[in-house]
Order: structure tokens, then sequence, then C-alpha cells
């Protein structure tokens, strides 16, 4: 078996009294046909980087995972357990090569049934390591709704990071047939939010901007752990409303996301933006939170 | 097993020289950890009725399927697969009790293969039943962007009926809370769009009006089959856009879908409709069209 073709598998139960995590033949299948992941999109997930077989701020994307489930209605295994499942899948995977590793957790069989909940790892993808070393080019789409939306509606779950990500496969597929490989979202009235799985974050004068999460975007963890290493360096983090403009007049542009890391943007739709190095190295920042260097 | 318990499910297999459908243990797990379906609601799907062992209306699913699946990228089994599938997941359920047949079509598991294509059966829920006896409880929920959005953006999967549906069963546990029973969409201009699995349709005078496609709703397969008898009865369905008033000086409202059939709407948030007979017999219109009656 090729390393792109490895995979490792990780079944993670829930409650206290639970068996510990045990690995589940990656070749088998797990779910049942009617699990409501697989029918309804009815979960939410977490992707966190594994370096050197270390998985990267696991605690950042627990207390995520909490904040998702929460808004779920979801119990999901305890922090203890997806820790337990987290080093064992690591283990698993060993040292030698990058890995993606994903917390699955779901609503269970639609017949009924406890929830599901389970982590895989698979190699870091080609694309992610041609954007971390090439940078990219993203086309801006609107998502149509007003930046006020999240907290108008919050049963959208707009702050959540559900597993219904139909949407945003889409909109990368049609960045893609466009020659772009990646997307910036836009509101209705034109307000940077987020990339389909990534913060925004840009560089100006001395410090680093980003969107507050109140316009209905995910809390990025990889910006998280960007601002704790900017801020003990005297680089503030500020997060302001922003527009496309701001973009273009930034010293630097980056999409932020726990796998790929930090990803300069070359050019937004037919802009090229200045190729100056950038006044905040944000990268070896993003390297350093994830102990890759 | 008692009956709210039983389950079939069967494997469809795509490509021209693929296998024949057949039978997978329903307790037996089908899916791949990985697969897209679960962990990215990247596949799409459609839900019909048995009665007496006959699936209802089967083509009108069949070619809305192949729409989704167009507009996802994928392929699908050939509609003579689905076909030989469905028959076979029909007789493997029996002509005893009604059923609820789903389609599901997903981009595969993420490591690459084919795409992952199958359908369950289960029991026709007590909920849908109620429904259909004593009408339900409806509360308005704005989705927040304007009606034109699925013309202007079609890469956002509006008009598709993806795996994606974390949001609408969050919409449908709110209304719970609240004491509902379901729920009418509304855009950022207050046009009526669609129930989170359902479709709009009034009776106004001698005549029936629903929402038309444009306004980025799904094109429903109950309220088609209900017009074609609908209109051999000299009873008009027009499409236009409808405001909540318009709902609530109608004779009589209903959410239409494969499953529930004519759901009659008794309360529109805090206002009670008219409890009158409707002058359009939608209910033994709809039973018709699925051989119920």
């Amino acid at each position: 078996m090729s390393e792109a073709d490895r995979r490792v598998v990780v079944l993670v139960s829930g409650g206290p009294d639970g068996p510990r995590p045990r690995v589940h033949p990656a070749d088998a299948p797990l779910l049942l046909a009617d699990d409501l992941a697989a029918v309804r999109g009815d979960g939410c997930f977490e992707t966190l980087l594994v370096v050197g077989g270390v998985p990267a701020k696991p605690e950042r994307h627990l207390a995520r995972l909490a904040r998702s489930s929460a808004a779920l209605g979801l119990t999901g295994p305890s922090d203890e357990q997806w820790r337990a499942g987290i080093a064992l899948a690591a283990r698993e995977w060993g040292p030698d090569s990058e890995a993606m590793l994903r917390l699955v957790l779901s609503r269970g069989p639609e017949r009924g049934g406890a929830e599901t909940a389970y982590i895989t790892v698979a190699p870091v993808g080609a694309h992610a390591r041609r954007a971390r070393a090439e940078g990219i080019a993203v086309t801006t789409l609107s998502r149509g709704f007003p930046a006020d939306l999240a907290e108008a509606s919050p049963w959208m779950l707009l702050g959540s990071k559900t597993l219904s990500y139909a949407a945003n496969m889409a909109a990368l597929r049609h960045a893609a047939a466009g020659g772009f490989d990646d997307v910036v979202y836009l509101s209705a009235e034109g307000e940077v939010l987020e990339g389909p799985r990534s913060t925004v974050v840009v560089a100006r004068g001395g410090e680093l901007v980003s969107p507050p999460a109140e316009v209905g975007i995910l809390e990025g963890t990889t910006l998280a752990a960007l601002a704790e290493i900017a801020g003990a360096e005297g680089v503030p983090v500020r997060r302001e409303r922003l527009l496309v403009t701001d973009l273009l007049a930034a010293d630097a542009v980056w999409l932020l996301s726990s796998v790929t890391l930090a990803a300069r943007v070359r050019r937004i739709d037919d802009v090229t933006l200045p190729p100056a190095e950038p006044p905040v190295d944000v990268a070896g920042m993003v390297d350093r939170a994830v102990g890759r260097a």
C-alpha cells in the first residue's frame, strides 16, 4: 500500500463507562446505511494536523467541537475519550508523515441508538502542500445573506462546523472550474466572511486583521493559535469587518486552516496582489503554532 | 423484531456492467468512515412512499435525483439500475405496511473509488401519520437570503436535494422547541419559500397556488402529481410568489411531501387558520396520486 492510500480509523464511544477507543479496520464499513451523518449531514466535525506523530492544538479543536455539538443538541464523547482516541489514532499513524486527523460526531442511526463518534487519519493532500508553498488564487462568491444573520437566526448553525458541507464543496468545484484554488465568501453587503474551509487574515502595517465571529463565520482555531504567538511578539490581531477593497489594499492576505496552515493569497479574481515579502511572518508563526518549526 | 424496527437496505452499483442491486443486511455497516456522504454531506437523495408494496411516483423522483446529481457533478447509477433497486427494496419490504423508501447517492469514499448508491426502507413515522390526520402548526423562519439568490448563485445548489440537511433538521428542532410541528421558510424579503422537507400550496377560490421554483426552492414531486390530477378535474395549479399574508388570507394551506403527503396547516405562528372544509380536496387528490385511494 502506498503512503497516499494509508488510512487509520478509530472508533470512539460516548458515555463515561463506554469502552476505550479502538482501532477499526480502515477498509471495513463503519456506518449503518441510515446513519444521520450520511443521510442528513446531521453532526459536526473537526480537522486537525498531525506533525511528527503529534496532533496540533487538540484542545482548541475539542473546545470548538463541544460548541458545535451543543448547538446541534448532541452529547458526544467526553473530552477525555476524544483525547484517548486522538492519541491512539496518532500513534497508529506514526511519526513519519504529516496527516489530517478528523473527528466526526453524528446523531447516530435514524432508527435510533447511540450517537456515532469516530476519527479518521489520512495523508495531507497535494493541494494543501502546493497552497503552502506557492500560494493560491481565490475567487469571491456571495453567500447571499447579510452579515448579521447568524445573530438573528442561531438555528441556522452558521457558527457551527456541521457535516453539511455540500455547498462548500460545490463552491470549491465552482472555483476550480474557473481556474481558482479557493474561495472567499462575501455577505450580501459585500463584507468579507471566510473561506469554505478557512479563515481570512490580512497584514496591514504592523498588525493583522481578521473578520469578527459575529458576521456568521466559524471561529478559526489556527487564527487563535496565530493570535497567541503574534501577540507575544507585539503584533496585535484585531477583529474588524473587512470589505474586498481592504483585501486588495492590504500588505498581504492569507487563508488560514488547520491542515493547509497559511496559504498566501496571490490573486483575488482578476487582481494580482503585490508579491512583496509580508511585514509579518504569518506562515512562520503558524508553523511554530503547530510544531512544524 | 417489532414493525417499527424493521429496515431494508439495498445496495445499488453504478455503471452499465455493474452487478444487479442486492439486499444488504440492515444491521451491518455499509459505509466506510470517510464516505463523503458522512463527512461532507456530499451527495443527494430522494424519499418516496411505498403503499401496498408499490413505490409511488418513482419516475418523478428519478428525474429529480438526476437533476440533483447533475448539479453536484455526480454520475450515479442508471435509471434502469435504480428502478431495479427500488423494485427489489419494495419487494423485500412487502405489501403490509406503508414505508418510506430513500434513494441515496454519495460522491463515495474520500480516499477515492466509486460513488456510493443505496436504498433504505423504514416504516412511516408516527409524526407523518399524525400530521396527515390532524394537521399541523407551523412557524415561519427567515432563511435570510433573497428570493433571486438561486438564479444568481447556481453553485449554492438551492434547487438540489443534497444530503446536507443539518440546517433543515435544526430548523425543525427549533420549531419543536416552540411547540410547532413544522416550518415555513421565508426569503429575506418575506416571500414564502418552502418547508425544510415540503412544498407549500394554498387553496384560493377555485384554484391552487404554490411558489415558483425560481425563488430557490425544490421542485416538489407531490405538487407535480397533485397538479396533474387537479388539472384534469378543472382545478388549475398556478405558480405565483406568495407572502405570509397570502397564507393567512387563503381558504386553506397545506405542506406537501412525498411521505407525509398533504398536511393541512392549522396554525401559522400565533394565528389560527379558518377550520372550514377546503374548497379543493387536496388530501384526496394526493392520496389518489400515490395510490392510497
